[in-house]
């Protein structure tokens, strides 16, 4: 079984070195590519995807194992109940279950653990369609979205994570002999250096991103020698459930216990807290709201890797042209109907206008720009709609009719939007609220979906200042500036990288603020309040297992 | 300034390299030796560290700045009081002098920190022999374990901090050329990687070990951009005080803020829960009790670093030869009076005896011959006084005097021992109690201080649940086992290791099972509840700071 799995690492040697040299460099890489294109992943993949994804719909979702009931709510964003039940079974269950695979898994060597765990991405990137109809049809991604989403970008970060994982795991020698100089003569021990990881992990998925936010933790603790319970959101079962039942099948298939990876679906009653709080769980990941990531974060005698909510700014200062400026924030505003965790909410403004070319723009025209741009896009036939999809949460829509009782003057209004072929879909456009200075408060809190406010400045230096102070008391995930000014962009700069966010300039064209390039860009940092861990650095990785050395003499 | 840190950087690099070299591949180093010779530091070293030392007694401590009131407690266990006072500052002002000195700090180049850092440690190592006496007179050490422990041992932990720490910052590129094809065009963006400090860092440090238990943490936190409060235990201030100055001194010889770090000494009441519950603070590091160490864990918003109370156990399986064995163990359980971290407390032996060479040993001619072992280090007019020092707290010596009423049968008993020239000594020489098999609970328990336990088992393979089970339960930082049977060695390495202790084998001669060798041997494994963090390992560092990316188009 070990020689098996030692070939399997000899198999993917060369993508987990490619993935260790891509984290170290930074240069861009992907292992899988973006594009949903038939001429990469086969003429026939689209239509084979969704014929699998029609085939869980009303069924029992297989290769989980037994349950001790069936229950699945799930329901489509665009407008229709997927009734697929999964098997649940108690939290205790699956702890015994995971704690039962616990040192079997342990004792693997880290190459050998990466070469499966490489193998079972790869034989579950044939599902990637499958997987991409799974996630528009939970989380109302459009479905280039769904496809890159869940697809080649989550999977290349789960492959960071492994690469990552195995990196931090053999950077020391497993063998050494020590010698000791004492004058006439000398002490000599042979040293062992063995990474034992720490336990059961849990890893709770959200509604939005239940693959792109869950895989990294998934293969960085298995990769590190932890079982591994995968939590979904209730709705947002199926692309993971695809997932695991791939990396089971591949499990079982070399003779290890399945139940390394389990996943956790709940019955009619939520079971994270009973699991979170299991003495067995020694690390749990989360992605999700504030107030539940800090109750985690609390729980004694656990490891806690979280992604909260975050109020992302975005700085006008100055720019060369107005119109490719404003079309990068339209579509950043508009991408997934602003359910991203990376979206921008406040944008700040200097009331006396902005800087573009030689010439001044005042603040009102600039706001009307952008409102002519947002509403450019959602019209636009080809990209509106599936820029936008659909509304994953219906909280999320009553977010945004209570803008109107924030007593703010509303530059934009949100309309119900059209998405062809689901009648039934929860679509709207974005609104945008111009927020007084005697409301500035309402710039602390975040408005999770298509909602960004417009704030009026008394100047670029009070646009700094603001978000500076709303990135460092509410956390955030992204933040973008347009400036021409280097000392401008200096000090935007220094007190943005302060308040703990990444920052970027004067993006234009088909890159935007809301993405996040595996392999080189750190997701969230860790160091403000949306989050105390960042996708795929050393701190994500080697929490997760301790080094025991061992002594000798030497023979 | 900026120029001259970049040429200290050059002044030190050959040493910073070597520092990383030896965390990684782990060999023999040390860059300061450890025998406290005139050959090797100058023949008059000792005497001037010693003058130096009483040059301070009875005295103001100067260079650390002024004080609200100028307060000290200090008592040498060896019999006198020291009457030094330190200046004393409210919590609330060493907070703010951190804070103010914060961000210039973290501004520089982790190579300007690093060779910043690595030149305030050869400063201050010119004060090796004074450390010695200030470490002697106030943990009870005896000299030459002073001057190891508070200076060359520290000071290379406080190399391989600073090594790591400069490593693990610049792992990544500072800037990267990123080029993303998509399809007949690519996108060019510069990203760049910046390392940022977390804010104020507080180092709480122990009576026994006030400069091996600090420095390391003080230089993590320093080469990683966060200012450091150092708050020494109010009986063990002066061995920090003379590097805190030394450190002072140069970062004021270079322009930079003395205040970057502080000696925060307590007045009539203690500060520190006033300083670790600021909200300014956001790392800490603790060596001590398993309570304050809890306790420290569980306060919101800061990263915790602990080293807490532990039990070590011994396994007596099967030896060749008896007499080196307990040779070893004796001065073991003899060295410092059992007042280290490291020392075994709980050691098992099968009721039926162990093998030796061929030969069945009796478990009661094993403990009579590890009596005699003891008894007769203690006696021996050349080592006995110099190995078991002083003992640093009274409370220790009531905890030897408590076995007593354990009720159980005392082996050997603790006697008074002289130290040649300090009359009023408090020290003493180890006891040896047998627990049996209805009173195992006592196992669970740190005895800290010159108490051993033996404890009659059925066999090995229970020595080796017990053990393993008290290390899950209570913690352990050091384990050893005896055997000359590979399987017996396998369960146990097995067992231990996921307990979470490092595993020691057979040691004989002159390496002790408390020893843990600067860049080879991880000291605490953080896998089990003597504490969270392990010295020094990648986690210990990376915690520290938070990397923020930049994006900007490609020129």
């Amino acid at each position: 079984m070990s020689t098996a799995l030692n070939e399997l690492f000899t198999k993917h040697k060369a993508t987990i070195d490619e993935s260790v040299s891509a984290v170290h460099n930074r240069h861009f890489y992907a292992h899988w590519p973006e594009p949903p294109s038939g001429k990469i992943y086969g003429e026939t993949a689209q239509a084979d995807g969704e014929a699998a994804f029609k085939s869980f719909l009303n069924n029992k979702f297989e290769g989980l194992g037994e349950g001790d009931l069936w229950y699945g709510t799930e329901e489509s964003p665009y407008g229709f109940a997927l009734n697929i039940t999964y098997p649940s079974v108690q939290p205790e269950t699956l702890v015994q279950r995971a704690s039962a695979a616990f040192k079997p898994w342990a004792k693997y060597t880290p190459a050998q653990r990466a070469g499966l765990l490489t193998e079972a991405l790869e034989r579950s990137a044939q599902n990637f369609f499958a997987v991409a109809f799974a996630t528009m049809h939970t989380t109302g991604q459009g479905f280039v979205m769904s496809f890159q989403a869940s697809g080649p970008h989550a999977y290349d970060r789960g492959l960071e994570a492994i690469g990552l994982g195995y990196f931090e795991q053999t950077r020391f020698p497993e063998h050494v002999e020590w010698e000791k100089p004492m004058g006439k003569f000398s002490v000599k021990l042979d040293k062992g250096y063995r990474a034992i990881g720490r336990g059961v992990s849990l890893v709770i998925g959200c509604s939005t991103f239940p693959v792109w936010n869950s895989l990294p933790s998934v293969m960085a603790s298995l990769v590190t020698g932890n079982p591994v319970i995968v939590k979904p959101h209730p709705k947002a079962i199926l692309p993971m459930a695809i997932l695991v039942r791939d990396i089971r099948a591949t499990f079982e298939e070399h003779g290890i216990d399945p139940n390394t990876i389990q996943l956790g679906v709940d019955g009619e009653t939520l079971m994270t807290k009973e699991l979170a709080e299991h003495p067995s769980v020694k690390l749990i990941d989360y992605t999700g709201s504030t107030s539940f990531g800090n109750y985690l974060e609390k729980i004694e005698g656990k490891i806690v890797f979280t992604e909260k909510a975050g109020v992302n700014s975005i700085i006008l200062d100055s720019v060369q042209e107005l119109d490719p400026v404003l079309e990068n924030l339209a579509f950043s505003l508009s991408l997934y109907s602003g359910q991203m965790c990376t979206t921008p909410q406040n944008i700040f403004i200097p009331k006396a206008g902005i800087k573009v070319g030689g010439e001044t723009v005042g603040y009102e025209e600039v706001v009307e720009k952008l409102k002519e741009k947002i509403t450019g896009l959602v019209n636009h036939p080809k990209m509106g709609a599936g820029t936008l999809g659909a509304i994953q949460n219906k909280a999320t829509l009553e977010r945004v009719e209570s803008v109107d009782t924030m007593g703010c003057d509303i530059k934009l209004v949100s309309e119900s939007v059209a998405q062809p072929g689901f009648e039934q879909a929860r679509s709207v456009s974005p609104t945008l609220v111009e927020i007084p200075s005697e409301k500035n408060d309402l710039l602390y809190k975040e408005m999770f979906g298509p909602i960004a406010f417009v704030v009026p400045t008394e100047s670029t230096k009070q646009s700094i200042e603001m978000a500076s102070d709303i990135t460092a008391q509410s956390g955030a995930i992204t933040f973008a500036a347009y400036t021409t000014d280097e000392s401008v962009a200096e000090q935007i700069e220094d007190a943005l990288a302060f308040a703990g966010v990444p920052v970027s300039f004067n993006l234009t064209g088909p890159i935007w603020v809301n993405q996040s390039a595996t392999f080189s860009d750190f997701h969230v940092t860790g160091g403000n309040p949306a989050g105390n861990a960042s996708l795929v650095d050393p701190a994500f990785i080697v929490r997760r297992f301790f080094v025991v050395g061992t002594r000798k003499p030497a023979q």
